[in-house]
């Protein structure tokens, strides 16, 4: 697990945003460690319309992060 | 996929608005890619005043980083 | 639609709130852009305390957003 | 009404988040301008947990706004 | 209540992390003044683990405001 | 519980990571002191798609202000 962040800095605001993803779900798999019990569950809320929303939630909060950690990417544009 | 999200730079508000809700809705396509589902999914939630308003709230927070991002066109003002 | 949001800048931090209920409203009408949908579900929710306290957390980002933008109008003090 | 808002800044931190109470309850009033109605919500959601942190939420918010805008209190410490 | 949050300024995260908690209770305080009240409805969201869990979302938001007034410790590094 | 959180630097992302994680059950374990309450309550919400998700919501904000307060690891990318 040593390597699953090792920057906050991409090279553009789209892998900014995949990063962004990333500590989202490494949260859930910290407090829900079980393999078995995140299959059983994902479905669930994968089909649920506030679950996903709230997912999306967890995703704008990491993206304003690493967004701030990378400059806003200004000189990209 | 690869430029859905080229800069966080836009040359008014408006389009910071607009471009802040690309975010939001991309998190939802990446926690459930089936789009049949999402197709499924979207109007229960569209007709959901709390759902309505957790979308909302993504919105916001995505605001928050482009309006960063664009120095909060304080020169457009 | 090219007007709504012409700028964050305001000259009283009570007209930075009043902008920042606009974008919290606007996010809902892309989410959901049938009108007849809109003014069934707004008495819902006009009468639901949390969906109004979440209505009130949408405000509070924007305002948040607005008040960097005008560098919290410290020079109205 | 031009008067509830008239600046952000407070002499101490106390001060501040007596003031960053008034935005949270304001932008439900916006969202729901009838008094008879909100008298109606109140008493249920002062009494439902999930409903009071979340309005301890929107005032945590604007205590972050309020409190940049003074610069966190810093020389009062 | 003149002396409750005289500063946001602590010598240590730790103590930033205590100051954290105050205003996410005082403000359920304020909405619910009745200590009755509030006595009846603490055991329920104390043993709800999403009130629990909105809590901690409400000591995030205000660790956040203490940790940026205290230049976030980094002296004490 | 005096060391729990002697400091918000930390050398990797990774590490500021895991130290994001720990204000979240802290918050939790201060507002449901009784360890016996936590374990019963735990189970349910590791198994509940919205609840892990709002976990993963704390950790997110307090990752926010830890690489904030860790200049994003910039120099580390």
């Amino acid at each position: 697990m040593s390597t699953w962040l090792p920057t906050l800095i991409t090279k553009t605001p789209e892998e900014g945003y995949d990063l962004a993803v990333k500590p989202a779900r490494m949260a859930i798999k910290l407090t829900q460690p079980g393999r078995d019990v995140r299959d059983r569950v994902r479905p669930v809320y994968a089909e649920d319309a506030e679950a996903l929303i709230a997912v999306a939630s967890d995703v704008a909060t990491h993206l304003a992060t690493v967004a701030a950690a990378n400059g806003f990417w200004q000189d990209v544009a």
